[in-house]
């Protein structure tokens, strides 16, 4: 992962790309990116592996690029998040429920 | 990382929740997820960092479920994506510019 | 407006397409036209006119194709939203503020 | 129609929200609200229709107002993406079929 990092960094940085990467510009761009994604399910459960697999990774590369717009170490942001979401769905009340936590 | 991934899908796997997993859902999840991110910055630039990480977390961890649901190596979709833009956006080209590739 | 209703309805009939247009998959499309509308708006304010224009149209011509799938009187629709964004905005506390109506 | 679109435009005017209303902010609230309508189809087909109705009417709400932003109209648009449509999908070959016109 540090490795995938450092390349996407340089990446951007060889291409003087930090000027765009606001955080705003960021969020727009994963949203757009996750729209990609989507519509390769758009009207049926057939996909092709590798088209979501690059869009996938699309998402991820701009989640990447905006922890570090924000100063954010991603992992610990996810790492919080779940010690969060233990709190919101407990096991015994969300075990074979896709209810959202405010509805269990 | 490979920390996180683990306590992602335990947190998955104690909820019986794979049922729920199929990559067209988690595509939607991804685009739900990245759409309340955006909605931090609907209507200016200032931000509240904290709701930003989390919902950035929200997105990232979408991502995680979604490879193990493809059975992708996400660290390596990420590796061949970056080898892919480098092809599609050469430094010369694309240096100070936020053009997408076909219009380079 | 009934006439461009009308010549949707009839597109999609001549194709059959009314097999493929399940509310979900027009919720999916809807998001996913609305991020390729949100990509002209990616990196800058500057816009092309015609591009945000038929993206624009795209959005909607999906939200007419969604009300006819849920037999939902979209005018109808709409105007019963304005009610209830009047009583959720009143106009003394919304005046010139940006903020949700759970935070006024 | 035209008459909820005459009340949309005075409910922003009588809250002065027209400067907050850059086609780009507009255009951010339209995947905002789409995110939120494709939530209620995140992991199961069934749904609740007075949720679906009132996410519809928002979307095409911003649509109204982004169109009014743009200074556009929104059913010549949408005409015109239709004669479009019809340019790009003709009835013989996208017959029975989900495929983008770019697959035909």
């Amino acid at each position: 992962m540090e490795d995938a990092v450092k390349r996407i960094l340089a990446f951007r940085d060889e291409r003087n790309w930090k000027q765009f990467h606001t955080p705003e510009n960021l969020a727009k761009s994963i949203v757009i990116e996750a729209g990609e994604l989507l519509e390769n399910f758009q009207w049926d459960h057939r996909f092709d592996l590798e088209a979501v697999r690059q869009e996938l990774a699309d998402v991820v590369n701009y989640c990447i690029l905006m922890a570090d717009a924000l100063d954010v170490d991603l992992i610990q942001a996810i790492q919080d998040k779940i010690d969060l979401n233990e709190r919101k769905y407990p096991v015994e009340k969300s075990r074979n429920s896709s209810k959202k936590y405010t509805d269990l």
